[in-house]
């Protein structure tokens, strides 16, 4: 299945599921169904079932503003570097592969719609774009093995993991640099985890302005998503909606000194996954 | 004034107000008062008259659990290295005095209540303390100079930074080594800016068994609260109840590689803040 969270005329946000070439909201087919993500995502097994037999007039897909399907995840953690030829091209910075996972986080406040507005901050001149896969957290919990972890999954969706660089250099800790409101577009959908079956086996893209700039495949992640869960579980319990930013592949802005200017417009793309575009605008 | 979160008897918990040996809830001092702190400290420009004006009875301070006053912070930031004495102290692990500000972040699971237990982790052998003045957003807000700085704070308290040392060292990034469930307890009490005054001059002292292993003052911080509230807001729109865990002083266990036990206590107090309690338990 595939999740969002809509709103059509400016009206209030529900929850919704793409059928087809419209979205039907969740409490449309199941009356009571919650308006929180991270509730639907709690209920889910319960809630599944009812969806899957319910049936209920939607609204066309074209018409209706999309919204990060998940706004208040009590946690984003994101790993870097984490693809070969990404770790390869930071080298000039001094960088060696990984021994061990590199998690950082990104706040939570710095989560945008999939095709909402990326600000180019006042006090950043080295604004640079990340496409990653997204993992979301279903039942979570802590000590996941990998074995067990591809049933903590809830799904996956399309993120970009934007970074004003010189900030996320200007010390060693990472978080400033990726934690810009506005810097965490997620989307379109979430697409569930038994729809997406294996998930490295994606293929990944970023456009800017048109521009082909990353194009990998999520099989090529160094620590997968299983790696991934079993590695932050044994630190802290995943909970419902959390959501992991997977890694980027090697492209990235930074490696050229090539750095997004307001205009600009970034689309990110995986197999399967579907697309989010953002524009740069120059923060107000 | 000095609000906590509270419950007696395994009850609900509840919002209230310490006065003299008593804690008076919100909701009997001014009927629809929220049951949220985020909410209070959100509506507090109206609510705080009217908890003055009010009276209610209350329950004696000493017969009831306090929980954390803020559980589920938008953002909990941490700054690094920012007591001179505690540079010193690292200087064997080739730390060198900070340029800048160093921000890492808690995740907000790691929220702890004033006396709660704190797990030593099973995948760490390396846990540590560390004092700090935890400093709570009122208004907040985006691009907040240090002279706007002070209006911007609710209230202060006591926090302390439990450390997976082995886990904060084993990548660049601390954040892992930092979030552990229960690493972050805070308490006892949110103490209003108002009565605080300058925040800049309070003796900070941590005993482990009653040993005093931290003993400084808030004066001593190399980058004040002013300041990281001017660097951080440059970054993301601060909110009400966002943390800031604004720097531990020299004395923390791993200078002398001696670390928690299981059985252990810490004890940390703030003058003026009040003290928290936090007995060490091997995670289940």
């Amino acid at each position: 299945m595939r999740l969002v969270r809509f709103s059509t005329g400016g009206g209030a946000i529900r929850c919704g599921l793409i059928q087809g070439n419209d979205v039907v909201a969740l409490g449309d087919l199941v009356p009571g169904a919650p308006d929180s993500m991270k509730e639907v995502i709690a209920q889910w097994d319960s809630l599944a079932p009812k969806l899957k037999a319910a049936k209920a007039n939607g609204v066309p897909l074209s018409g209706v503003k999309l919204h990060a399907p998940i706004p208040d995840p009590e946690k984003v953690m994101a790993i870097g570097l984490n693809y070969a030829d990404h770790v390869e091209e930071a080298k000039s910075a001094g960088v060696t592969a990984p021994e061990s996972q590199i998690w950082f986080c990104k706040m939570a406040s710095s989560i945008n719609d999939p095709n909402g507005d990326v600000e180019k901050p006042k006090s950043s001149a080295k604004l640079d774009y990340e496409v990653e896969m997204v993992a979301i957290i279903g039942k979570g919990g802590r000590h996941i093995s990998k074995a067990d972890a591809p049933g903590a999954i809830f799904g996956y969706a399309v993120g970009n993991d934007f970074s004003a660089r010189d900030w996320q250099l200007k010390t060693h800790q990472w978080v400033l640099g990726k934690s810009f409101d506005t810097h965490a577009p997620i989307g379109p959908c979430i697409v569930t985890a038994d729809e997406v079956g294996e998930p490295h086996r994606l293929a990944i893209k970023c456009w800017v302005n048109g521009d082909l700039r990353q194009n990998s495949n999520t099989k090529h992640l160094i620590f997968n998503v299983w790696d991934q869960l079993e590695e932050l579980s044994q630190v802290m319990a995943l909970k419902p909606g959390d959501i992991l930013f997977t890694g980027t592949p090697g492209g990235v802005g930074m490696a050229q000194q090539l750095f997004l200017q307001p205009g600009d417009v970034v689309r990110c793309e995986i197999e399967e996954l579907g697309a989010i575009e953002n524009r740069i605008v120059a923060e107000a």
